[in-house]
Formats: structure tokens, C-alpha cells, sequence
């Protein structure tokens, strides 16, 4: 660190104010530099907060984030504002156990206005906040920074319509790169990137103006017209006319890395009164050319070489589920005319690249909009297809009703793959995906399926599509076993379990998707102090395999549920219902995961915490064997 | 029914289109006075249905619906679709248990192309169908049809968007009374109702080409001005522009009663390729009076007579949970500036009107906004205030994500009031509210509670308020038991239960919310045969009362749960999984709603379905201490 870095002595944005333009680009340097060598060994949103860096200078030089509330649409564009805002000097700590956090967390600092992770929920947030501060006589500004990505999020469009309809003060600024995570798509997309640069606006209207003064003696009707074209065109003229129709003032489109202009900008915000939306025309990436050529390799990405870009990549590493079962959907369409492919904006991250190369007419990349993902699936099952939608668990949460009452209500074979299923690691609490054994399993109709390794994973998408019916898979994040793919893809008996192994009496063990590998292993540990007995693949949380519940039940009388879901109303709770409801003669004990939101860390890290490791589960099952309760504080 | 009778001779749609615009008129009045005769006698959704009938006749005089796929938005405005469609002899049966439902229905007739209820699915579901024909090489039309109420929830956008960027043939008619349930609200409602009338748009183009024409000599940089202009000029008096932005081609606002301008543009645009919106004006109630000059009154009502559309009202009827609650707030807001409330297009609905006129400035109708409701109360909560966010159980199942992301994560404290809990009754399985104790007692730190009658969900109101954090209420539709209500409202404590007797040790019957009054009268039954034992308010269904659950363990053994929420996960799963896990030694059985859909009836109908009604509860329990298993095949 040279002694005439600007970084090391900024210890409070307002400092920013004080700044000149020269030294807030050097300081923009310093920060980007910072940003990609803290990503390059910890991972991270690279691409994404690069892009805003110039952003965040201009914003935090001219509004005050510790006083205005300023929220972060997604987040994962926010490092240059922890950097600026408390966290320089711990920004090497990013997404590490303990460390700070990936998106903006309240409870992480004070200029965190509100804690985000999922897509489209910042103008929402900031008009409650906007109607707060009027409620409360205070006096600040609400700022919602959103990219063009997450406006196409039906959440986003409620929001602006509310907001505007409220006529409040606050503050849109939509960063549009025309990238969600990969390209963006839909129609808004196109219509952001059709609005004329503001010059050239300000130009035509200045002509329109001189040849207006310049027709002489208009009267009458062709007065009124003329009315009615100057009123007119500068609706139609006016970049962003749209947003100005529903309630907004439209400033844009600006040049997001231009410090000085977006300033000025600001300034003259600052003190207007109503909505106003300030659309900026960013480079995702901006700074660090391997992130500029490829904005959606860089978007999310794990260890890089910060000199070259080069991705470090484990050439032992099996294939991940992701790649499994892009793969194996892109066979089975071939052989599948109904098969399509429905993503929301992952088409990268949840392994459909392929498909969209290879079968692009079968191909749907709707943008971030799960609700309509799955009600397209919907209407494409009515319609008699068969529509898988991949869709990371957590994410999927936002189709909750969709799945219950467009899916299921009318049983329509809709195939769900619920990718990065259970704890994610470095994302943290906003992106583990563990609730949905519990939100899946309650819903009639449903089947719901996870897979002991990447294998099985293929043989349940063929399951699911034969299926007549609503089915999800759930799977990890990240590698697979690295099991062998067997040639012949089957079909899986819907509601069977598999034995794996039957040594004994001792107890039963009862697992589900990532949890089978734990718990064998578990299971061999126990074997070396001699406990033996069943373990079973369970494979589906529904229907529940009712004849392996009841051989464990009588085989061993412990039985032992084991999951990566929380075990309010999972997979262990179906178990326990199942044993109940049908008089079984059991003791049970339920491992899983807490009645809290699990923090940031390596999966490794975040199965201890929880209790998941092999040893772990092998002291549990000892511990409860020896008669302690099923209490599950592990 | 008179032999000159139109309707009586319409047996398929197909004979519409050999019917003469008076013919079409009369046929109108009769379907109008169908509808409202069946409906006052049914109860159901008249105002919406009376707005549609012309539109419908319009439609089906040129569409076909047994081919081509129509969507009707929500559905609930689709009674002359199904007189028309071969359910005219049934259509006396309309919403009762095994009759025609109130929705369209994919089971119940071919030209219910998707099953509806909850609003803003019609266009996503029309893409899936419009992909899906054009996948097939199929020939038809698909149309949704969508009320501008239902065009505020962001699905509706996240579908125009997705449809307008695909160029696929698809129609949308934009039915626009102003309306949704109540008074529509929002920027976007704004925007429709600007948009000016068809003919005056073209007799200002006509002007403005003339008036162009007329300017001589004109080059250069002033010809390019030009010709910007009347581009300019042409999405500016386009009606509908933004339409056009994003990828439709715009007709309207068109007359929805004037049969034959419909027929008109829809024999036009049948032809027409692209994504197509038709935005019709229409009069909600319209040919009834009394719905016309009172539409939110008339959306969904009961009886009614049909000749004055005086309504039917027991006056010895107890005050509705709906009512108590909203008298509640007032009374609470009053006395407490950080309480807003928040509806999301049910004002009256929720109760919440009275609060809108008392305290109009801490009063928010976001319009069918679920997602946005939720996060806007955590954006208020985050700045200080405690938002009561007041959603029918169904519809919170949209909020689902927004509950755990914005509110639960955060540790916020929203209340959400969800009201229509259980089984609704008439409008059937899209509507009823039997998966919230299942959704939202895995999410980590909310508070979980259901009143046993009117006065206790006045106290749980100021618990959830006084609370640092999340909680639900939930409650049944309709009327209360009656009970006195308290002066003094208080808190309770939180995962405290309630003893209401204890006669004995046979049995401890645990219930929860509208579950307590049976239970109770089904621990009447039985103590007239001897069996006696502890009955519990359970209150919570997170936290739940260990010591309580400790207790009736111990005292009785044997435990039964009660409640009206699918057994999958719920509030008799909590218990179970409490019992489980601490050791607890006990047999349970778990009475509540089926792992199936439920169709329409009246509520006792329903409950007799379920087995929920006292004296099945009664019979099921002697027949659980007579030794038969927990299994709730009832």
C-alpha cells in the first residue's frame, strides 16, 4: 500500500465531498484494485461491483449514507460501498465464516438500510422507508439502486407503480448494464436500450422548438394539433417517457462511470421534491478486461488470478450436478419433442447453456421472474408439454403460490429442479436453500425428489418427465461425487427408497440427497465401534416409502432421519408423521438443520456448525442409541 | 322461460356467430338476468360477471373457445363463459358443494382452457400455450383476458414483458372497469385511465399529416426533426404506447358494450400476427343497478334479492373476524403512531376501511400487490414503524419469499393478518387458506397464532404489535362466535396456551383457531359417554407450549390435535416433532385437513368432507382411545 493512497485515509464517506474529480478517479482505481484482489482469492460478485464503483463515489459525494437510506437491489453490487462505508479495512474478510458479508446486512453496519440478496425488492423497501421518514416528520433521502436485471422482477414493477402513484420523494437509480446475470432479456430490456442519449434529446428538442416558432398564423383545430405534437413529442421525445407516465422524473440516460456528470446529477436531486428515477448506462466488469469481455463468467466466480483472469479450476473436480443435469436434459429432449427448458436468468448457473445452444426453439430464458416461470411451465403442461424449470431453491421461493396453485392444483406435469438445494456456503443466509422439503412436501399432488449423487439425479429428471405429473429434484451446489454416469438413463419407482445396506440391528438410518453420503460415512464410523444396522437412500421426502419405514421400524426400532432442510416440516417431520399416523413402534431421531438462518462459510464449515459432518452424525446416532432424546441441539 | 327464449337455443358457441347484433343484445340481457338470478340465490361474483357478458358474446361470436385457448384473468368474471359453454343448465348449481365452481376449471369443461383464482396468471399461462401451439405446428388463437385490477400485480408485467419480447400471436384484453375489488390505485391504473379515446387519436394523426405536409422545403438537420416528430407523434398519441414499447400492438380503449365494435377489431385482429392488446372500457355491474352504483359491493356477495338487490344480512349475526379485526386496529392505531396499515386491494375485504377513513394517512392499498405489500411493511419496519400487513391466507402464499427474505431475516416486526384461514367455503380450492400454519412456521423467528374466537384475536392483534418481530395471525372467514368482546385489550404471552378445562385424564385434546369451538363441543360429546380429559387453547403454533404439551402428556397420554390446515407440516407436525424430540412419552393423533385439494360447499359441508365437524372429531378420538392407529383417513 503506497503512502499516497487516497483509500487508506477515507474513514468516512463524507470525506468523498471533499474529494476532487482526479482524486476521486484514483480512488476509484484504488477501490476496483482492492475489489479484484479480495474476489481473485475469497470469490465473489466481481463483474457486478465493479460496474458501480464510479456510482457509489458520485452517490456517497454528494448523499450521505449514513444518514440517507440507501438500498442495494440483489447487493451483490455493493463492495465499493462497504469499502467506503466502515469495512476497508475488514473487506479481506469477504464471504468468509465470521467475515463480512456478500450483500448488505443490517445488522452488519449502520449504512446497510436494508438487507438484501434476492432480486426486485429495493423500491418496495424504499418507499416504506420514504413513507416512514414522512410519517415521521424526518428529513433524508430514500435512494433504491437497481440494475436492469432485477426490474424485470414483477416486484419491481409494483413497487414503481406505488411509488409513483404516491408521489413521495425518492429516488430510482437504475443501473442498467443490459446484463441480469447473463444477458438480460424482455421486452423492458429492450426498451431501456432504445432510449435515446440525453444530448441528442435536449438538441431535437431545441430544433423542434425553432420549427414550431417558425410556422406563422396557426389557429383552430391545427392550433390545438400543434398543441397536442409539442405536448406530444416531448412525451414521446423524452427518454423514459414510460417512467414518466407512471408518476417518475426521468433523468437519463447517463454515462455510469462519468464521476463528474452523475454528481451534478445528484445535486440537482437532491433538492427536487417526488419520485425520481435516474436511469445510468453502466459496463458490467468496468476496469478489469477479462470481466469486461466476459460479464457473465465474471458475475458470480470462485479463486481468478487477479493479473490475468485466468479461473483456477480443479481439473480433478467432478462434474457438478448443474453441469449433470444440463447435460442429461439436453439427451432427453433429443429424444423428447414436449421436453422444454425454463430459466430465470440463470441460463449459465443452472447448466441450460447447453440446451439453449443445442435446442433453442425448446429454450426460455424469461429473465428474473420466477412467478412467471413457473405459470409458463403451467400453461406449456396444459398445453401438453412437458416443462422443466430450473430454478435455484431459494429463488424458487418467490413461486410458491404458482407452484400450489397453477402446478399442483391442476396436476400439471411441470418438473421442477430446485439447483443449490441446502446450504450454498459463501452466499449466505439469503441464499441457502433450505426450506423447501418443507415447502414443497405440504403442497397435494406434489412429488418431491432429491438424489444421493449425480448419477441418480439423471435417472430422477426421467422420472420426473415420465411422470404424469407436478415433481420436483432437489440437488447441491457445486461438484457432484464424481460417481460413474451410467449409460442407460430409468426411470426411478416413484415413492421407493433404496437399501443400502443392511448389517444389522442396531438402527435404521433414513437420508435424503446430499445427506446419503454424510451418513453412510457415519454409518461406517459406527461400524469400527460396532454399531450396525440399515442404511437407506430414501430418495423421495413424497410419497414416502411407507414399507421401508415400517422394515426399519421392525429391523431396528431406531431409526435415525437424516436431511439438509430445516426440520420444521421437512423430510425427518414427514418420517415422524408417517410413524405416527400409522401405529409404527419406533424411536426417532431427526438431524437437519436449525430454526435459525445459518451464516456465511465454507459447506465444510456450515456442516459443523449444524452438525452434519460424518463424525458428527456418527456421535448423534451414538448419543441417541445410548438413550439420549431426539432433542436435535446437536 | 319463454318460448322466444335466445339462450335456451344456444347450445354451443359456435351458433353465436349466426346471431344478428340484436339478437346478441337480447341474448346479453338474458344471460345478465341468469346471472343474476342464480346469483342471488348462490352468493358469487356478480358485479365482475355482468361486465363481461358483452365482451363474452363479442368474443365468442368470432373466437371459438373449444379451439382456441382462452384465459379469463382471476375468473371470477366468467359466468356468461360458462352459460355459453355448456353449463347453462347447470349454472343454478354455481358454487355449491358438487356444482359448477365460480372459477373456470380445467376438469369441469374443455374451454376452460387454465384454471384460475388468484389473479395476474392469464398472460404467462397464454405464452405457455401460444409456445406450446406454435412448438406443435397447431393452429388457433390464445387470449387472456385480464382486469386492470389484476394488471398491478407484477406477474401481469413480468407476462407482458416475457409475451412482448417473444413476438408469438397472442391476444391480451385489457378489461378495464376501473376496478379491482375496490377502487383500483396505482400509477398504472393512472395510465390506462389517460389513455383518450380511439377516435379522437386518428383525427389528430390525420391533422398532424396534414399539418406536416404543409411545411415547405425542408432539409437536412430540419428533415430529420421532422421525421422524429412524427415518429415522436405517433407513440405519443398512440393510446396505449407504452404497449407498443414493449412489443404489442395496441387497440382501444375500445367500448366493452358495443358488441359490434368488438366484433369488428377481434375479426381483425384474428388475423393479425404478434402480440396483440385490446383495452377495453367496461362498467362493473353493468345492466343490474344496484352493482352498478355500488360495484365494490357487489364483487363477491351472498344473497341477495334480485328484483331491488336488498341484501340479505342476519341481524342477529355475530360481527366477522374481518370486522373485529379492523375495529381492532383502528383502536390500536389510535393510540400508537408506528402502526400503519397495509392492504393489498381489500380494503373492505380486510377490514380495513374504517382504518382508510380514520386514519387515511397511515392507510396503504398497494392494489394486488402481495410481494410489494410485504416488503413495503419491511422497508416501513426497518425505519421504525410496525406495519400490519392484512392478506387472505391464499393470497400470502405469493408473499411467501418476500416473508422470509424482507421480514424474517431481518427479524422485523410485521404483522400479517391473514384472514380467511381454513376452508373458505364456495370459492373452493384456489381460495382456501389451508397451508399458512405449513408455510410459515419453518421460517426461522416468526411467531405463529390463530384466536379461538373474535375477542381473542383482538388480544393476539396487540401481542403481534407489541412483539420486536415477525408474527402471523390467522383467522376464519365470516362470522364470530359472538363471544363478548373484552374492554381492555392485552397481551398474551407468547407460546403460552390456553387451559380451558380438565375433567380427567382420558385424553388432552389440543386444538388451534376455529378448531377450539369444535373440539370443545366434541369433548362435550364425549364426556356424555364417560370420556374426559384436558381441553386446550393451544394459541401458538410457534412457539408451542412445551409445558403444556408436557402436562397433557403426562396426565393423559394420550394427545389429539385439531386444526384446520393440511396435516402435511402443520400445526399437529409441530407437535409431534416437540414430542419427538424431547422424549415426551405420549400417543398422538393428528385430526385436520387432507393431504388433497378440497372442493366448494359450505363451510359445514366441507368440515364434514374433512371429518372436522364435532361429532366426527368426537368419533374419531373415542375411536383413537379404543386403540385404532393415528391414521387420519377420517
Amino acid at each position: 500500500m503506497s503512502d499516497d493512497q487516497i483509500l487508506s485515509q477515507i474513514n468516512s464517506s463524507e470525506q468523498l465531498k471533499k474529494l476532487t474529480l482526479p482524486q476521486l478517479d484514483k480512488l476509484a482505481a484504488e477501490i476496483r484494485e482492492m475489489i479484484i484482489e479480495t474476489v481473485s482469492n475469497n470469490g465473489g460478485h466481481l463483474a457486478p461491483s465493479l460496474g458501480t464503483v464510479d456510482l457509489t463515489l458520485a452517490l456517497y459525494s454528494v448523499f450521505n449514507p449514513a444518514k440517507d437510506k440507501i438500498i442495494w437491489d440483489v447487493g451483490h453490487q455493493a463492495y465499493a460501498h462497504k469499502i467506503l462505508t466502515g469495512r476497508r479495512d475488514v473487506f479481506h474478510t469477504l464471504r468468509t465464516k465470521g467475515g463480512i458479508t456478500g450483500f448488505p446486512k443490517r445488522e452488519e453496519s449502520s449504512c446497510d438500510a436494508f438487507g438484501v440478496g434476492h432480486a426486485s425488492t429495493s423500491i418496495s423497501a424504499a418507499l416504506g422507508m420514504a413513507v416512514a421518514r414522512d410519517l415521521r416528520n424526518e428529513d433524508h433521502n430514500v435512494i433504491a439502486i437497481i440494475g436492469d436485471g432485477a426490474m424485470t422482477g414483477g416486484e419491481s414493477f409494483e413497487g414503481l407503480n406505488s411509488a409513483g402513484d404516491s408521489g413521495r420523494n425518492l429516488i430510482v437509480i437504475v443501473n442498467d448494464n443490459e446484463m441480469s446475470i447473463d444477458k438480460n432479456v424482455g421486452a423492458l430490456s429492450e426498451y431501456l436500450s432504445q432510449i435515446k442519449v440525453h444530448p441528442q434529446y435536449s438538441k431535437t428538442m431545441r430544433d423542434v422548438e425553432e420549427l414550431l416558432k417558425s410556422i406563422p398564423h396557426i389557429g383552430g383545430q391545427v392550433y390545438k394539433t400543434v398543441e397536442v405534437i409539442k405536448n406530444g413529442v416531448s412525451a414521446a421525445l423524452t427518454p423514459g417517457a414510460f417512467f414518466e407516465e407512471i408518476g417518475f422524473n426521468y433523468y437519463g440516460p447517463l454515462d455510469g462511470h462519468n464521476i463528474q456528470m452523475m454528481q451534478q446529477v445528484f445535486r440537482q436531486i437532491k433538492e427536487e421534491e417526488g419520485p425520481i428515477l435516474v436511469h445510468l448506462r453502466t459496463t458490467k466488469g468496468k476496469g478489469f478486461q477479462p470481466a469486461e469481455n466476459k460479464p457473465s463468467t465474471f458475475h458470480g466466480i470462485g479463486r481468478f488470478a487477479a493479473d490475468t483472469g485466468l479461473i483456477e479450476k480443479d481439473p480433478d473436480a467432478p462434474s457438478s450436478y448443474t453441469e449433470v443435469f444440463g447435460n442429461t436434459l439436453v439427451q432427453l429432449a433429443k429424444n423428447n419433442e414436449d421436453i422444454t427448458a425454463i430459466t430465470a436468468a440463470m441460463p449459465a448457473g443452472t447448466g441450460l447453456k447447453k440446451f439453449a445452444l443445442e435446442i433453442p426453439d425448446r429454450f426460455f430464458d424469461v429473465g428474473i421472474a420466477e412467478e412467471h416461470a413457473v405459470t409458463l411451465a403451467a400453461g406449456m403442461a396444459a398445453a401438453g408439454l412437458h416443462p422443466v424449470v430450473a430454478i435455484y431453491s431459494t429463488f424458487a421461493q418467490r413461486a410458491y403460490d404458482q407452484l400450489i396453485h397453477d402446478v399442483c392444483l391442476q396436476k400439471l406435469p411441470v418438473t421442477l429442479c430446485l439447483d443449490r438445494g441446502g446450504l450454498v456456503g459463501a452466499d449466505g443466509p439469503t441464499h441457502h436453500g433450505v426450506f423447501d422439503y418443507s415447502y414443497t412436501r405440504h403442497i397435494p399432488g406434489m412429488v418431491v425428489m432429491s438424489p444421493k449423487d449425480e448419477n441418480e439425479l439423471r435417472h430422477m429428471l426421467h422420472t420426473a418427465i415420465k411422470l404424469n405429473g407436478p415433481a420436483s429434484i432437489r440437488y447441491p451446489r457445486g461438484a457432484g461425487l464424481g460417481v460413474e454416469l451410467e449409460d442407460e438413463i430409468h426411470s426411478l419407482e416413484v415413492g421407493k427408497a433404496e437399501l443400502l445396506s443392511e448389517d444389522g440391528n442396531d438402527v435404521a438410518v433414513l437420508a435424503i440427497g446430499s445427506m446419503v453420503k454424510n451418513s453412510s460415512e457415519a454409518m461406517n464410523l459406527l461400524a469400527e465401534s460396532g454399531i450396525k444396522g440399515m442404511m437407506v437412500n430414501m430418495r423421495f421426502v413424497k410419497p414416502l416409502d411407507g414399507e421401508m419405514i415400517a422394515k426399519a421400524a421392525s429391523s431396528c426400532h431406531y431409526i435415525v432421519t437424516v436431511e439438509e432442510n430445516v426440520l420444521e416440516g421437512g423430510f425427518g417431520s414427514a418420517v415422524l408423521e408417517h410413524i405416527n399416523d400409522n401405529g409404527i413402534d419406533a424411536k426417532v431421531l431427526r438431524i437437519g438443520l436449525p430454526d435459525s438462518f445459518v451464516e456465511q462459510g465454507s459447506t465444510s464449515q456450515l456442516y459443523e456448525i449444524c452438525g452434519l459432518l460424518p463424525e458428527q452424525i456418527a456421535a448423534r446416532i451414538k448419543g441417541f442409541l445410548e438413550g439420549q432424546t431426539g432433542d436435535n441441539n446437536g
